[in-house]
């Protein structure tokens, strides 16, 4: 048997006073007409899930760490190494990865955090970073990659070091570079500081004299001539999903973040031309693509990033065309009718329109299957969910009953 | 946005089967016009909260500590300090408080553990204890302050001091005042003991000879000639509500307990004439002072004790009286029409007319307000709760559920 979880990122929502209908408000959930998600409800369980815990406000990372049945508070270590990861850097156990963004900084102080919205010009520019080596500490490898526009990652490898430190990030513009800090007081934490304000002058110092930024000042454009490190972090520390429940497991998410965390519990990634994570995804090669995988892998994993988007930019009309893209999705996932597979919808969390940033609301959440005893829900949206047979769930309980539906659970206990 | 938490303690109840309406029962709150709660039920989202866990039956004090959302197994430390607090005692860090009565001992045997059940003159007998100092300790500093009738609370604070004692109170009349023995092989538990027997017989040498009680005796009442120690604590190490959420806090709560934990997570005291924690408080006084307390905070927290007296004295139809005082202050609050104001409203505990003690059934909460969906449950009462759309809930969550509505929950993760 084999298992789906398509999660539809921030789809979740509040009551909209305007999509009324005679009442005090729907969701767009709601009142979005989904023929294809609502089958699922209707033929399966339904409940309403905390991802994380009631009340407690999930990240996109902490979100998918407890979807893939992991207790967040205790594997999450920072968004870093998730990031590095899910970019193509390899992350082994001990590195400390951080963010890194390209900014434009002018006698010590930031002038812009993202360097003018810099895009390929990044790639040259990190290239030139690369076989740097600390003085303070020759035995560290450190190892930048250019991902997209100002982005970028930075891997710290060797002994003694740390993801406990402050980073040199201040965050808005205006502030001069922050000097990274001990959060801690280990010689690790201490040396892993040095090292990054070292690398902070070091990088400013081949970055200001760099011929991309002759030329951008040149036309006019703001110089990337520094990097800022952000949210520095090590691969958590889980055993990972195919040795958990013995199983092949592959995933479709273009969002690096979450590719990250895909990866860091041990599935396997699916290239998807055409998937975006914008609003112009193309969601049906994912779906084939995922119904591909399927014939290779008892679990596969898809996400869709788009519905969140939306959700963030407070736009109703395109949340509701993402959530009917998600729908198709669904569909062609349905008319394949693989026997003995099991899927199952849900969002990593809420991001009402009226707020556009994630609430710790609970989140819808269907499962269908050869092996699910239905209960009484017939939609898929918030408030029918709340009625399902599925009661009092955290995210992190989703995939060990997804597990257990299609035989890959072991016993606990004789 | 702002939100109340609105808590009838001891509301809850079991079926009674004269209130059965051709049923196998009722209970209190299912028998009783309710108008105001059934409208938070009918604009809100509601659910049976098992206060610690289930089938856990809470004390006053863990029950609340878990209503503010801590984890009431690791963070309470006894009565002693909670209740020392809410008399307005300043408790610090490593104080050692205790809960003490008055009473009276006749060769060495109490009998009456409450002297008389003294009133006024209590404060007298405190008074000539100010300033007493132990000689076993001399670093110790002693801290006694009379509260109301025969109560008072002591307070040891200096280096050194442990609650893991066995205190001094015998529990019943007809036995002799106990030695307080240390409940840890340490040094400061030791030492603690050491210190309460010598107080405990200093106190007695001095009460014994005050006028107050010449005039009691001389009256044929029972002198308040010695010092019973109960139930010592430390103040719970949590990080105060206003700290976690960055908001302003309140509360009304005159029962001195409630009060007490109300202090410990940094809520701010409002005193309400008329409030008096027993039947004939002045409901709508607490209800007007809440909403003027809603201009300056964030957070208001309004306690309602006689529906848990009127449990304990096992009178239906004062506890019936009770909840249509709830129901009229709930009333005060829903009219005022706060914009954006989240109310909630739940009980601490389950106090059943026909045990007349607490239990641990589960309590009703239901929560309204601009940012909640909403569920099928039309009234507030045990049995309609369970079918609302907050399933598996714990006191402690239910903090975090309001300050995410209210927007004062922090994301965790990326």
């Amino acid at each position: 048997m084999r298992a789906i979880l398509i999660v539809a990122d921030g789809v979740g929502d509040r009551l909209i006073p305007e999509l009324g209908n005679g009442e005090i408000g729907r969701t767009p959930l709601e009142a979005t007409e989904t023929p294809s998600l609502d089958e699922i409800a209707r033929r399966g369980i339904n409940g309403l899930v905390d991802v994380i815990r009631p009340g407690i406000i999930p990240g996109s990372d902490t979100a998918h760490l407890s979807l893939f049945g992991y207790n967040a508070f205790k594997t999450y270590t920072g968004r870093g190494a998730l990031e590095a990861l899910g970019v193509g850097l390899q992350v082994k156990k001990g590195d400390v990865a951080f963010r890194c963004n390209l900014a434009t900084v002018e006698n010590g102080v930031i002038i812009d955090r993202r360097a003018g919205r810099i895009s390929d010009e990044g790639a040259e520019l990190i290239q030139a970073l690369k076989g740097i080596r600390s003085d303070i500490s020759p035995d560290t490898r450190i190892i930048v990659k250019h991902t997209v526009e100002h982005r970028c990652a930075m891997i710290l490898r060797g002994p003694d070091i740390s993801p406990k430190v402050f980073s040199t990030d201040p965050k808005k513009k205006g502030e001069p570079i922050a000097r990274s800090i001990p959060l801690e007081e280990t010689k690790s934490a201490y040396k892993t500081s040095m090292i990054l304000n070292e690398l902070s002058e070091d990088f400013q110092r081949i970055l200001e004299v760099h011929p991309v930024n002759a030329k951008r000042r040149a036309q006019g454009l703001l110089p990337a001539n520094c990097i800022l490190f952000r949210g520095g972090g090590t691969v958590p520390d889980v055993v990972p999903l195919p040795e958990l429940y013995n199983c092949s497991c592959a995933f479709i998410a273009p969002s690096s973040l979450v590719a990250g965390v895909s990866i860091a519990v041990g599935m396997k990634p699916i290239e998807v031309s055409g998937a975006t994570g914008t609003y112009d995804t193309d969601h049906r090669a994912k779906a084939t693509h995922a119904l591909a995988a399927l014939e290779e892998n008892e679990f596969v994993f898809v996400h869709f990033k788009p519905s969140d988007s939306a959700s963030h930019d407070g736009n109703l009309a395109m949340k509701q065309k993402m959530i009917r893209k998600v729908d198709e999705l669904v569909r062609i996932i349905l008319d394949a009718n693989l026997p003995d597979l099991h899927i199952a919808v849900c969002a990593d969390h809420c991001t009402p329109l009226s707020i556009r940033e994630h609430v710790a609301d609970p989140v819808p959440l269907a499962i269908m299957g050869s092996q699910v005893r239905t209960d009484d829900v017939k939609v898929y949206d918030e408030r029918s969910a709340a009625k399902g047979a599925l009661q009092g769930l955290r995210g992190h309980d989703i995939m060990p009953i997804l597990m257990n539906f299609i035989g890959r659970q072991k016993m606990f206990g004789a």
